[in-house]
């Protein structure tokens, strides 16, 4: 999508995007698996466990905005030279149906890079039983920063 | 802001929302701690700890996300009887600033409360050596349903 | 994507759509015109006009975010029975680009369309010298109601 | 709020922000009435007229998207240099209620004006027989770019 982002490896891109999904102490806590990375898309997974569940037992709105943005930044991310980062501006999710299942997995892909802003949009699924579900949609405003400046 | 809702005691209505709280594995996971519940009103404190961050040692977004809808969960959920319960149906979220500092607290005010759906808007403040600072704002919808269906 | 809106031929449902359309005195006050209709997707066109512009000249947000609102609508409609009809309860639209060109259109598509609400998805692209560019994308959810009780 | 915003004078940033109003044709062709400015704080009123509504009679969430979104652009102008305009990134509305009435007014306040981004609220009220009535909430980001770059 950039030539910066073209020109680089695809080691190096997952290397570069894997040091940031280390880095997020949140992302661990929570048990996320980043799962593929390619120039603007990233996919995130999180495994169910009763530490990530509402009232109800299913995941947690949190726990799939948590993954979802997460997705949607490194996905930005993957898209920028090192010595840039992301910071997340704002985003709204859809909760289209109630997350139960195995695991969660959140899949990002930019839809406009710019120059200062990156859109992105994140669909996440359930699967469950060998089935995926569509269980939440974002859409996510990121903005890019030099990490000096961070 | 309900005539059901104010007819509960204050004892009881902190009971009902400490309850749906404390079954979330979440919230427990992530540390928060349920400060105040009124009529429509709700508070969450999520105390800082480097299982919260994202790449740059904020607060990542999913963790402050996840307090914002959270609270305005149980927001809705405060106005409702006993055998109904809320799901998110959708929010969007600013983040207006880096989130940083001891703690961060979600706000979560009801707006409006219909028959079907509950409106709710939620901020969110970062708590620094004896400052408060607004770090995000949400709006956020919620749906009432039966226990039974959930 | 319900039994009911494949029961009705496509005449028929074009016509309840159009209905829909007609009574809509801002679209019709805007020039916007009815494109097509398919079971849970509409598109709208609403070619330029000075009328329509923000201070520099561009299709204002306003206006875009109308047909995109308005496609949205008439998408959830297009899956309900006569003697419905829907309201938005909430939208959200990223603006990706400037607007312009000779015409903008609005492609909706329902994503999820349950027993209350309905969750769809608009596109909006600038037709400009032959080319189409994405500039906004939606996400809105909509509350089914009976005709009579609106 | 910005002390280059405080130096000018009233009539200065009213004749400023008045100027960008009168240049965006969608408020002439709409009807839509400016009617105060203040620093970051700018309210728009819309009278009613068939050319308005939706397909129930009400405010079309076009018309109430549209003056709320110009009242958050004017808000963030107002805050801006000569020579700097806004263009709206994103905004999201939770429409609260059927907007009917007389007239319905948004009610815009900048929450964050950063270097490169502002944020903004919006409140639409109706104006019915003499009461105010909340029917729409807006969260808006947008961003700042020299006029001659526009």
């Amino acid at each position: 999508m950039t030539t910066e982002a073209e020109t680089v490896s695809d080691a190096d891109l997952y290397a570069r995007v894997q040091r940031d999904f280390q880095h997020a102490g949140l992302m661990q806590h929570l048990g996320a698996q980043l799962i593929s990375v390619a120039p603007g898309e990233v996919c995130i997974r999180l495994p169910f466990s009763p530490h990530l569940t509402q009232q109800l037992g299913y995941f947690h709105a949190g726990a799939t905005s948590a993954i979802a943005d997460a997705a949607g930044g490194l996905a930005a991310r993957s898209l920028l030279p090192d010595g840039q980062t992301v910071l997340s501006v704002e985003f709204k999710i859809n909760l289209l149906a109630p997350a139960q299942g195995e695991a969660i997995e959140a899949t990002a892909r930019v839809l406009r890079h710019g120059r200062t802003l990156t859109v992105a949009q994140v669909d996440v699924c359930a699967l469950q039983q060998g089935t995926r579900k569509a269980v939440a949609l974002m859409q996510q405003t990121l903005i890019h920063l030099p990490t000096s400046h961070a």
